[in-house]
């Protein structure tokens, strides 16, 4: 496919990665807000068009990664959108619980204040849930 | 630095790919909407966080990339916020006319109806500007 058809087009045509990868931004379905970024294969996306629950590839672990599997944090995916070269996808979500492992609602909790320094990031949200507990507790 | 450190400190400390770069997404600072996905260097984050001007790193021309250098759609970084793992960025951002190349206001202008087929992907937003002509005129 020609970069025009890719950009303009109404076909899917996905480019990925040397890894077979695209990068995938939830957000909330609701008010926008971002709540993390992670990465599908083409199998990925298939799962997560046909279940409506979003999953990814997880890198770390080399496997397929059905948010909240674990947890009970799943995303109910309302839409997918996906960029001008097909390269990335934008999921809006409605979210159970939190999205951060860390038990923030948004893996952004932090802004950049400079480029190295004790206080090179500011904490902006603390966590809502104790995911530690949460996780012990599906054991 | 540890896993906890990095996740839970107030320390940048950026977790690049094979590649030297991180994920970084630009959005709406006013209404949230997400603009873009791109990706930086550390050089290219300095570069955004003492500029205030989104500067990225360009994959496909292996260089910096002053968002909006040719076309005057400049994207003034409002603050910028890291996830849990560093190895993504987040840019609030005041964007000058549109994000997207193709004229539109947002890169994803598509969502994705299905995995295949002439009509996979439905078209939701159509281009504002002819940036064609806005890259002409600054010849």
């Amino acid at each position: 496919m020609t970069t025009v058809a890719r950009e303009n087009g109404a076909v899917l045509d996905l480019k990925f990665d040397a890894n077979g990868l695209i990068t995938a931004v939830a957000v909330d379905a609701d008010n926008g807000e971002v709540l993390m970024v992670a990465f599908m294969n083409r199998e990925a996306l298939e799962r997560t068009l046909q279940t409506r629950k979003a999953t990814y590839w997880s890198r770390s672990r080399s496997k397929f990664w059905v948010k909240g599997e674990e947890s009970g944090h799943i995303q109910e995916v309302q839409d997918i959108l996906i960029d001008c070269d097909q390269d990335c996808v934008l999921l809006k979500v409605r979210q159970k619980g939190v999205a951060c492992h860390t038990g923030r609602r948004s893996c952004f909790y932090r802004s950049v204040q400079a480029m190295s320094g004790p206080e090179s990031l500011k904490i902006i949200a603390a966590p809502l849930v104790d995911t530690k507990a949460v996780y012990a507790a599906k054991k």
